[in-house]
């Protein structure tokens, strides 16, 4: 089972949608995929799901807890803010059950940004958490800079971007 | 005006030993400080005041993002935590306003750890993060690994860690 | 067949005898491999061994191009250096052939030092720039830090530092 | 006196260029500089420069040391290279004297790049070397992706890219 990590709680995200992306082609190689959208962390996730609390959050561990732990693997979608992932994938994980929760796992990361960066600084973090964590990284990580100029919301517009998407995905079945 | 950042917003966190530890030497060298404490965001923050809801916190607004508009330079204590700094650090700096509330200014970080990296890549990822807000890093930032075995809470009996601090806060100042 | 490479030219470097560990350890568990040794870069590699002379140096492809490319996967012995790893060491990489050297390769990591911080940075830098060449790095990269108190040379006398490297052998075989 | 660093010792390398931009800049605004070309290094410097040879090239000493310790203050013209900044410039560092050479003094970091990323894992790499040693880095590190398609070798036709350099020369002379 792959888990389809939405990188953020913000609406209307387009990683949400670069999520979907991949949970089609993903259904097209015959995977079977769950969705974790950091949307279903509880409002008070940070003063009831951290810590000493960790672990005690009925909504975290149905929501999303119980999902990590069904997955072998994941595709993380990570969208850049402020020179590198959003606080709250970082909220997500340390809330995590430490450490089976990615330990031996394996990952791939896509970064995405309206501007120029695609999210490589966020991408180089994020390797660092998760190796730290034990979980391995796939080295292809695909930068999708100026998202809005290059996919719909639907599709790629940009064969590259798509090209990319499609090695990574076929790369992370048989990592 | 220097703003004290305890990066954490866990309960007896040392980090907060450790910000008292500076703000009590920064008032023996006649330096004025603000205690940033990120125990102070509203429960609720990862969906009150974040994307499109930054700065409509009231509570934020009151007791951290008045106070940021404040400093021109800031102490960051920084506790690791899975294998980077705290998610909720992150969380904090997507809340406040951009660009104006650190822009230009200038920080030091300190890295607390239980273990024995004393928070070293947490500092580097927060590094690329301020500068990339716009915001000077102090190059000495001092490791301050297995944190309880030297420090009794108000104290270090290691002098190395008190006197790379005592450098730390004179290279702040005139920073 | 699996590569062993030291990453220093430096005379006398613990790091070769840390290779020597590893290759004991690699031959017990009947996996065959090769020691690549930076020290067999030509004197004059960083004039004739790079950008458009790369792969013009009859010495470079022998004792080094060759052999990498009869590795599958690699340890990189990685001593810390002025913060991050030696520049020798990317001075190797840089004279490799692009992109095959590498690429869709797999590879395990180790830093070492005399300090406290085990070469924590210079196995960030490093793993960026491998998963940007397109090889895959292995999660776990122990941080062999205060060597000396913890290496005869021979063997290590932290029974920790022996077993995460086993832990991190039985890794890369299975990688 | 500020030292400008060209970041390779590639021949005909638009760093050298960008070096040159950079020092006409600096003379507009009444700075005296200093030209540091790596391509002034030794050609054996890999064996007759670093480790306990360090300071023993009169070649390196004349050419790059004395510059060095003339100026307070330094622009890093950073090419993107495999990933990061070419081996190259971390032997410079290496074979520079420790830890006067830059402890203290302050610098600027411009990433130059044929592709998009404009060098910035290049730079936060570099960033984390020379915090280590002691020197501060200027926030402001503008990335000059797709550096061919916008400066022809004396100007920018892209005017942002002006734009970032005049303020980050700004930015340095009062840092």
């Amino acid at each position: 089972m792959i888990g389809i990590i939405i990188g953020t709680n913000r609406k209307e995200a387009v990683s949400k949608q670069v999520a979907a992306y991949y949970e089609k082609l993903l259904a097209k190689k015959q995977q079977s995929t769950l969705l974790i959208d950091l949307k279903d962390m509880p409002d008070n996730m940070i003063t009831s799901g951290l810590y000493d609390q960790a672990g005690k959050s009925e909504q975290f561990q149905k929501r999303l807890q119980e999902k990590v732990d069904q997955c072998q693997k994941f595709i993380v979608v990570v969208p850049e803010y402020n020179g590198s992932f959003p606080g709250v994938l970082k909220v997500f994980i340390d809330g995590l059950k430490f450490p089976d929760s990615v330990k031996s796992k394996k990952c791939a990361l896509v970064g995405v940004s309206d501007g120029v960066q695609g999210g490589v600084l966020a991408m180089s973090h994020l390797t660092d958490i998760f190796n730290y964590l034990g979980m391995h990284v796939l080295a292809l990580k695909p930068k999708l800079s100026r998202i809005s100029q290059h996919f719909d919301g639907r599709n790629f517009s940009n064969p590259l971007y798509a090209q990319l998407i499609e090695d990574q995905v076929d790369g992370l079945i048989t990592y």
